[in-house]
């Protein structure tokens, strides 16, 4: 049933895409904005309360660094939400220029391993089952480091993090081509990942960004893959024209998101426990709005790839009818799904349109009247 | 004669590049680093005094704002270097979020535009000839604004900025990609900047920032292009693997400098007004040393390219001849100038080798003990 | 009027469409394709026969060539159909390895502009009103040829079509990045052929292949620029994602194909002389079906443009609105336009679903029975 | 010692290279070009003569198949080469048209294997150890076939032929972005070739061709890392500046190569068998001479890169010295090797100008003149 399906999708929604966030060039600050991780749920709790698939929040740390996690769990309770991945992030201490985990420096790789089992502590004290791992190192000119040695230091730090996971925990590293580290990143790719994750073994899953390949890469083709492997954790999803610009996910190439999820299904992957997460920046639209209209973007994507045809298309691709099998596929994202989404919507008792319902709600002149004062939250708090 | 080429080529340094700058990950900062731009001016001439050949210093407005810009260009000559090109800056500032001169608030075009005359007042007072323009001006999303109409607010702007310009002072229209606009980009290419350049007249040219194309581009081609048309003004040199590396010019793909040098030569750059200016960020490497190398990098692509035999060159290519002309230009290429270049600088009473005469002149363990306290120049300061 | 624009919308089929295409790895031969410019032609007056907006076929000289200019107009007349643009190619002889207007032997050149006249030649024959022109020349390697002396020779030749070209005639000049040409090619962007089509008048126009762009441009960006310049001369439309795969138009970015043709609306392209062709080869899919296929895609891409409320755009636009503006644009792509083509259709008397009528029709058996025997056409022939 | 490693490396050259080839747009024809297998191996031969270290060539089945395997292994002795890689190729029948070992019909799989299979029988016949293994199989449109069916089916051939495969046999798994396919390649990315290469064990091995990454890619991470993982088996060299553009190796980013033979040395690559093999076109450029100046450039880039000073090396980046590690790179790579190449050459009893000595022979006036009449070889032939 496509409607079950789709009731039952579950978004998360980033703690850090409710703050102000930007370029290097420039960080617009926009009113409203949160000033503490409790304030971020309560945005998050917004997206939750009107698409009515956005339960889970992912925290990163030490952005969203609480004195009681414990607290924090339970205060996303009480406004309807739960604590997701924790995101690790060894990126923004003056120690980690030339690396975190692969520095050539043993002390900063020890510093940034700490780091790292400390995230594992609060996935324990919040409840949450899910590390993600993003490491920034690499390098930016040939010869800088050792390319080898780094990935020898990786894989130490890698085991060590994976040796202290509990029951029921995992974690999911991620890729990027490239940025902040512009002529080498240690993990730029899925095959660098995945590697890694082999021979951990299954508590160990590679994530996809959309925003983090080279240009012409086929991404669904990377999910079909690792689903087949067993190895695909879940996604970051944003979207790019160029590099990872971390746009609305969705926004650049909405016919990309549709053959992601149309793989994602086909692959078995919401049986199995792929999450769909969000990671992108509002530099300058709404944050809240904007997280609205990203999970209905997924939400939209998914609805025509649970339309395809299935059967149509296994007989189409079968008899090398090269027309037909692609046409059954163009007919499933050529669908309007907005109707659809909309019904399951009222029969869930929310609006049917959540952009213009939270419009109306007064939650974001509330906010911008009420928080200011304070350090309003962005990259870095 | 190849040495007095060398010996007349100037290749000025960028005061930002002096003082702290990152990626939106974060930016690390570096002992020493200049608090105002007296001692960035300072630090550039220490560049020049090992190198002999970087005797002009950009500036950036507002990041370089003094009282008495006379007074500055002052303390420049007693240093022994001069002020450079005058770089505007409409990016740093929440009234830009969505545009500067393309914004579609009258308001905030007129007090950008207002910026822009300013610059050229600072020209006047410095004795500065060129005007540097880029405009981070973009937009996001598809639909966001309309693309013609900020073209046409931009032609409004550059008409006004072009009108003010006095005897002997031309603007550079610099073009780029993407980044931080990540849709669409108002000047986004050398052909735009190109076609405005054109309609305006003589003082309006282009500056090719080398690391501002598409994957792929063949930059030298436009080079030969734009010095063909007349409307090569300069250069931002730096490196790239990937996007806006913003590297030490000359990392990345020595090879592709020195094929754009080789054009310029071929096309007349030296004799003509072609500014051959860097424009980079040293976010994990040493300031000082980092220009020093820059330059001496674009100084090597510089002699190779004029040690192409063009008498062979032209032979082979009129015979059609390919690998003949390709190994005319390789056969330069592949030669090691390092040692012409010591000679030439021996000769002008320099150091052969600047880096370590640099490294040995106690320069950074200097200012890394004087300059603590105040704030850091960095990006925005 | 939505509907109007619809109907009166023109889209062209190029001749080579309908023979046998492919890669440099391999031309998979199909059943029932042409073996001559007269059989290509009824296969063309099908596509218009169930689409009825495909009644102009560009015709490839020498590939089409005949002895009898006008009988072939006439032929094309009695199928309901009309010879649009000369498609002239100087790329198929072993002469051109190494350029044909560009090329340094002088006899060569003299040969390849020959070519160029006899297509206006043909234009005079045919009654076409357009010659495009577009010239693979270009270079493998740094210093095989002279980038700057190869744009006079290309501006020679230039000057000498233009020249020859009669009331009413035009001609469109193409760029492409790369292919065949792996260095440097001399048509590589927007930005060269606009300053060409500039320098000549207004007889002179720029065409844009959707395939010949480097990753990450943006090609609405330039149909909108060059829009404004009144210099765009019309499409080649066809699909990509990596090169110039030359996939059906709307394959891959279906969503690109809609903002395109987002920009030709705004920028009045309907009211002048854009015209919309086809350019591109079915290398696994029938030919004929293919075509169909891609003039369904531009009409849907096309009808979602109309769609676009442009009152709403403006006014978010002008409130500095980025989520409102954007939904605007996305609310039109969103809309399932099947059924008003269908109702559009069927009130022109043809059958709503153009694919599944050609199905019914027995047109592919039939050729696929007659067509045997005689050199089935393909590339060059 | 440098020059040992100089004098033992071995530079493989395809057998296609010394035939016609082009593009899909024209194959230009050249004089001189051999009409069967022997004529490729005595052309080889003169590659092999004057650089001392081509000695061996690789086949193309079935271009290059002969009735007597022995006799042309024969053959080769006599001509002072020997056979080396065998390459497959099953892109070249209209069967493959959807694909070969991934084809959705059985029978076309069955096919696609028994070739195969006859390539490990001509490894028995002619003593080569290594079968290269490039699939063109892919998909040009979303939904033309399952991406994880297809994988299935590939990883069944691979199977087959890895159980075929004999002692002291090994075949090498190629990966390439795109082309002929165009939307989804059934083996893209190193990561592919990688993951069933490990399934299968030690005699799978992957191998590198230069030209089959997407844009922005660091090819020489990826040489480190299957180096890490013992699963570098060999390279295809060739250049390029846009896709697979297949020009000499070295030509168009010499830095590049040199980078990667850094990171072959560092890993250790000389000491296992890793081949170097040239895989490329010659389209404009006369072939053996073609072949002579890349055997020589990948001897400049290994030449140079072991130069690199190891131990000021390891201390750099221990200290984290960003300039300094980078200097001692960028010192090998600016170093001149031409001189110690020719005198290693003048050691060997060579002429220390091979393309000189070359084009004093005489041979490629003989070969011009003899071998007209037959067919030329080319792509297919």
């Amino acid at each position: 049933m496509i409607k079950d399906s789709l009731r039952a999708q579950v978004i998360e929604t980033p703690s850090w895409a409710y703050g102000n966030s930007g370029t290097r060039f420039k960080v617009f600050a926009q009113r409203g904005v949160p000033r503490d991780p409790f304030e971020k749920l309560a945005d998050a709790a917004q997206v939750h309360a009107f698409t009515g698939v956005a339960p889970q929040v992912a925290l990163h740390i030490p952005w969203d660094r609480v004195d009681d996690y414990a607290a924090l769990a339970g205060h996303a309770s009480g406004l309807g939400v739960r604590i997701g991945a924790i995101n690790s992030n060894v990126f923004q201490d003056d120690d980690y220029m030339l690396g975190s985990v692969t520095n050539p420096d043993a002390k900063v790789r020890a510093k940034a391993l700490e780091h790292l089992l400390d995230c594992v502590d609060i996935m324990d004290a919040t409840g949450s089952d899910t590390l993600k791992l993003w490491f920034s190192d690499g390098i930016n000119y040939p010869g800088q480091d050792d390319l080898r040695a780094r990935q020898d230091r990786l894989a130490e730090a890698l085991d060590r993090v994976y040796g202290r996971l509990g029951e029921g925990q995992r974690f999911l590293l991620e890729y990027k081509l490239f940025e902040p580290a512009f002529y080498a990143t240690d993990v730029p790719d899925w095959g660098t990942a995945y590697a890694h994750c082999l021979r951990l073994g299954p508590k160990a899953q590679v994530v996809v960004d959309t925003g983090h390949h080279a240009p012409g890469t086929n991404i669904e083709f990377i999910v079909a893959f690792l689903l087949r492997e067993g190895k695909l954790g879940g996604f970051d999803f944003n979207s790019r024209f160029y590099a990872d610009d971390d746009l609305m996910a969705g926004a650049a190439d909405p016919f990309q998101l549709f053959r992601i999820m149309f793989e994602v299904i086909g692959g078995g992957g919401f049986t199995e426990d792929v999450a769909f997460m969000l990671d992108q920046c509002h530099n300058i639209e709404p944050k809240i709005a904007g997280q609205i209209r990203s999970v209905m973007n997924v939400q939209e994507a998914t609805a025509k790839a649970l339309l395809v045809d299935r059967e149509a298309l296994a007989a189409a691709q079968a008899a090398g009818d090269v027309l037909g099998a692609n046409a059954v596929v163009m007919d499933a994202y050529n669908t309007d799904v907005r109707p659809l989404l909309a019904e399951i919507r009222t029969e869930a008792g929310l609006d049917p349109d959540p952009m213009a319902a939270y419009a109306r709600s007064g939650y974001f002149e509330k906010i911008a009247e009420e928080r200011v004062g304070g350090t309003q939250a962005g990259w870095g708090a």
